[in-house]
């Protein structure tokens, strides 16, 4: 095979490989172009003549239930990211998976944290061949150097319930660390000393995956209720004296932002959907976690409470705003996939109208429907954008990689589309020509806003009748990247070797996109 | 192929045919000793694509969605049976595809019940070939004279979702009726004006079915929560007048037995759990809904008050008295399959420790562990005995057909089976040298008690020698049969054509016995 032959380029207009890590690969097609022609995965069919009669399957460690579980050279290990950057047991498993003198493992983890670093020696001597999932920070920077022996895989978090359903991905063994369990393997994230909320992102692991494993610090009497994960999936459930960190569980950004920009960034938007009648009674929202997010929230309750409205359902990641949106009646439910603060956790233990999801639920694009699409608006970042709305999450303008996808692609499916973005960042304009990666077609982003204005898509002609006279500084796409290449200039492009190191899927596993070795 | 071509005797010495219905079937291997060997059914991969954006999958009757779900001669067509004899969507189905002229259609409900006996018109004219399912009262009569077409199949609550998940039974269209949905499809049981508590005998055919319908007369507006059927398996959403009448919802025995005798047969039973050493602190029971099992549970109730313990939990079908014990404390939890009356409802509404379960939780036996094996002590009733411990449900003694399995197989897994009984119905002994139809193997059984006395299972050593102190009524199952003898004579033995008019499934599937037509 060439090397013309090892690429093709896609309808996007990217240059994508046709193999991964050696097997073939679809090329986007386009938004909502690929339609599946097959069937999903079809797990083994267990027995209960297999399992301990008195639903005890407990075993003495987590090194024990590795080798019952039969782990091997070559095998797709799964773990979850609930415990976020306090995840005590992910490193663990390649720690014992080394010492057995294990090579080429597959790491599939729902999203990695920089306590995840920690896996880069392993990447390097071979136990671990390469990630499919999010490379943030320091194992993104790794990647984007070629360091990695095969190509990362990305996928939003639909895309990854998508790609096991799908069977591209078959986890031979799930690693399901839980802050409450039975001996059984029900299991949930709710109570317990490292109680983080939700485990929806294991839920596909669970399903799908040959053999299960629950590790859990806080083992109760049978039965372990909610039961989020069901131990009728479940092989081994491993006791260990604790599984995360509570106060590393937290995601980074809590607070609503101080930065006057970045307030000015979030009321900006909220007047937008003011304006634009998103905000009407009943209407449904997501904003995501970080401190602008979490400000368009605080701006939303504003309005809300000035029009005497209220919300039917707002879409988690949750924190303490909407928990207290939730509980002063201003919003009937949170749906929500991961709780981003201690409150939110206390939240989904204690109050029925905040319901726990999964990816399954929420954002698999290959089902009758998903949640997403039902959204009014969602509001959330990207590294890039450029002059036709393209996104980028995943690289800096620097090449790098340095952040995983998460329900970014798979939110950009509901009815409006809000990027909020400064318009440069350390002097790089955040608007360019072209998108580094390209993780979001353009033709699903509605509205760009920037501290310094706001751009409607020109596909969206009923936004751009009905805030034209709202006196909301409206411009261009182009005006906006002007205005910004005025104030930095025009940005230098990155250096990129001809060798790939990942792909971006698209929520259909296509291929979008390719993430090219950075040149030293 | 021969008439003896046709049949095989099976491990448990019942002959049993090869082929059902045209397909080949597994003859009844001995308990546990069937592995099965292949791979769970995979449902074609559906697309976001294919569905409404805005999650909208009304459609504006039931025969449009029935038209749209692409509904033709020969399919699978199944219902549940949560409202039991109030169900008011099922007959209308088959009413529907009569008008529409669909032939030989296999109608595979969860459970029949007395309202349903209007099918037969629908069975006599070839619109249904034939039943996979309870067929019950004059269905179960109809079954056994060789009116049907095609030959019924018998299974348990678990023995249908593992025919479902192994792709033994493949449901073309799944009919959920609900009495709350929203227009995405999520629906639950336990909110509306037909309110039934759980729907989770319809939970298998919502993941495999190829067309979901959802039928309400609760819609409400988006999320439908709890989301006991997930909308994401849903294609189309019905509205009606009425799913179901509610005052029919409930079970027929809701009543403590008022009878001496059953009164005292549920005396034994939990005087019989007391000694054994049973209901000791954090134990586990289910109890049926029967007269008798009420007052096993108001006797249990005394007992635990009296020794000052609790229950771990019970497992439902669950009553008022089941509810008020949660609401006490002397149960921590209820986990339940389905509610028997209101109070079940309410509580499950209510009270998030009043648990919904579904049949893959508490009884797939091909599955990583079911709870049924958990459950310490369960109380069940039987048509017939035989001197082996052999239990039969579905037939009586005269020959005919007239009760579905439910749970019965699946609970016999329990720690101890118990079995509540009359020594003999209608002057008619129920422990015989052999039972009509062989539901359950004596191995499985461990104590039968009656109102004379109580025989326990020689393979219950243990049981047997706690007990021998007790002052309890021991005797041998052959001590018991020839009290009963004594009493009401030798009882005649029924005759059979040799047409087979049904099969009981065991529950890993295979072929544990044959129901023969009566003879005229």
């Amino acid at each position: 095979m060439s090397i013309n032959d090892k690429f093709i380029i896609n309808a996007a207009g990217r240059k994508v490989p046709v193999e991964v890590n050696g097997l073939a690969v679809i090329p986007f097609r386009g938004v909502g172009k690929f339609i599946p022609n097959g069937n999903k995965q079809a797990p083994r069919i267990p027995s209960c003549v297999e399992y301990p009669s008195d639903g005890n399957k407990l075993v003495p460690s987590l090194k024990e239930s590795l080798l019952q579980a039969g782990l091997k050279n070559g095998m797709t290990l799964s773990t979850h990211h609930h415990f976020r950057n306090g995840d005590l047991i992910a490193n663990q498993v390649f720690d014992l998976a080394s010492e057995m003198g294990i090579k080429d493992l597959v790491w599939f983890p729902s999203a990695s944290f920089e306590c995840n670093v920690y896996l880069i020696k392993y990447l390097e001597d071979g136990t671990i061949h390469h990630i499919e999932g999010s490379m943030n920070g320091s194992l993104g920077r790794f990647t984007s150097q070629g360091n990695m022996k095969g190509m990362g895989i990305l996928r939003s978090h639909g895309g990854r319930y998508q790609s096991v359903q799908d069977g591209e991905v078959h986890i031979d063994i799930a690693i399901i660390a839980a802050p409450c369990a039975d001996m059984f393997g029900n299991a949930n994230g709710t109570n317990g000393p490292a109680a983080c909320g939700s485990l929806g992102f294991a839920l596909v692991d669970s399903e799908y995956a040959s053999k299960v494993i629950v590790v859990t610090d806080n083992l109760v009497p049978f039965p372990c209720v909610p039961w989020q994960i069901q131990g009728n999936h479940v092989d081994y459930v491993v006791q260990v004296d604790q599984v995360g960190i509570p106060e590393k569980i937290v995601s980074g950004t809590t607070e609503i932002t101080k930065s006057p920009d970045r307030l000015f960034l979030a009321e900006l938007t909220a007047r937008f959907c003011e304006a634009s009648g998103i905000l009407r009674d009943g209407f449904s929202f997501q904003s995501g976690s970080g401190g602008v997010s979490l400000a368009v929230s605080a701006y939303f309750r504003e309005i809300m409470v000035k029009k005497g409205i209220k919300a039917r359902f707002a879409r988690g990641g949750s924190n303490k705003y909407l928990v207290s949106m939730l509980e002063e009646g201003l919003i009937d439910y949170i749906i929500d996939g991961q709780t981003f603060d201690l409150e939110g956790v206390r939240s989904m233990r204690e109050n029925s109208n905040h319901v726990w999801s999964s990816p399954f639920t929420s954002y698999n694009y290959h089902s009758k429907g998903n949640f997403a699409s039902l959204v009014d608006v969602v509001i959330l970042g990207a590294t890039e954008i450029d002059i036709n709305f393209n996104a980028n999450v995943v690289t800096h303008s620097d090449g790098y990689l340095l952040h995983g996808i998460g329900g970014w692609q798979n939110c950009l499916f509901s009815k409006t589309v809000i990027l909020t973005v400064p318009l440069f960042r350390d002097r790089i304009p955040v608007i360019k020509d072209e998108v580094t990666t390209l993780c979001g077609p353009g033709e699903l982003i509605d509205v760009v806003v920037t501290e310094r204005g706001i751009a409607i898509n020109p596909l969206r002609t009923d936004l751009i009748e009905i805030t034209k006279d709202s006196g909301l500084p409206v411009f261009t796409i182009n005006e906006l990247k002007e205005l910004a290449e005025k104030i930095c200039g025009k940005p230098s492009l990155p250096k990129f070797t001809d060798t790939p190191v990942a792909v971006v899927k698209w929520v259909d596993g296509t291929v979008i996109d390719t993430i090219w070795q950075v040149e030293k």
